[in-house]
């Protein structure tokens, strides 16, 4: 698939049809996600290939606690109405996890301190998203949970920092089309 | 180019030729970015396009004592030796500045509290360098720079981040082809 059209076309889906997705297409996912670039090439991520029921059962769960939570905190209406099934649903969840000593030079910065390994993560997290979709996946990148109780869930030890779950399978609904300001609202000129 | 393509090929640069890019070439790359996803759809980025040699030799100023700094703190012996030139001689720096008002919920989250701005802009930065690669550019995610010093040569209020410099030119040498390990290694399954 054409890059742009990859790009413009990706969208966060929240329904998914229960088909597994094959081995080869999860790394093929998790091939694109490691040519993003990070700091000093240090490669700061890790995986989680959730295809299990009950790993899944566990995650909506904490969702669930986490969107009551948030209802309570925000007071934000259509939290209440927010559902999180599409977490059981989906066939397949790659958690990306991060690792906060892979930070290079960010970590003396004074402000901001040593979250580039964050951002390179991210970086890596488009990079799934946009091949997902290049595969006839749809996704979505996932972060109501709180980080300690993500911890427990993956196995991941305390000092790794889940950073987001990727929700990816065959839609089952056509994505929300949410379009996008013109960039050049945004944008100012130092010519 | 395909996205597969685009998505191994992109390098980190840090020569660049002085040859101008285009307009044209300009607004795709912002186009680009702003597809990127954030929470909530509220597109938390803001770009300074910066071209005019002036502001280009106050980023590398600033880089430069950055630079020093960061040698004296860390004992590296290749900051010593590494070169931030490339600052003056790419034709075109595209600072991407994020806004902390726009993080969603996750502002209310326990940990890593209110980061999903800088998230959603680092996906906004991968989309800007694998469509800048697919226009024949090269490009460096570059964040050696102290933030509050950065806002001042950008003209950027003080509520806003910059969260990097994207520099984008003609590759005036092939860029270092940084392998990367393999996923697999980096990977578990819950089946």
């Amino acid at each position: 698939m054409d890059l742009f059209t990859a790009i413009k076309e990706r969208r966060s889906c929240r329904s998914y049809l229960p088909d597994a997705v094959d081995d080869e297409t999860i790394d093929r996912i998790l091939e694109a996600a490691v040519w993003a670039p990070s700091p000093a090439n240090n490669q700061p991520w890790e995986f989680v290939v959730i295809t299990g029921a009950e790993a899944k059962e566990k995650i909506f769960s904490e969702a669930e606690f986490r969107k009551k939570e948030l209802f309570e905190k925000s007071g934000w209406k259509w939290m209440d109405k927010y559902r999180v099934d599409f977490l059981k649903q989906t066939p397949l969840i790659i958690a990306v996890i991060g690792d906060p000593q892979k930070t290079g030079a960010d970590m003396f910065a004074e402000e901001g301190r040593g979250l580039a390994y964050q951002h390179a993560c991210a970086a890596a997290i488009q990079n799934m998203l946009l091949a997902a979709h290049a595969l006839g996946l749809a996704g979505l990148w996932f972060t109501l949970f709180d980080k300690t109780a993500m911890r427990q869930i993956l196995g991941v030890d305390s000092e790794k920092d889940p950073i987001a779950l990727i929700c990816l399978g065959k839609p089952g609904a056509e994505p929300l089309q949410t379009p996008r300001k013109d960039p050049k609202g945004r944008t100012t000129y130092m010519r």
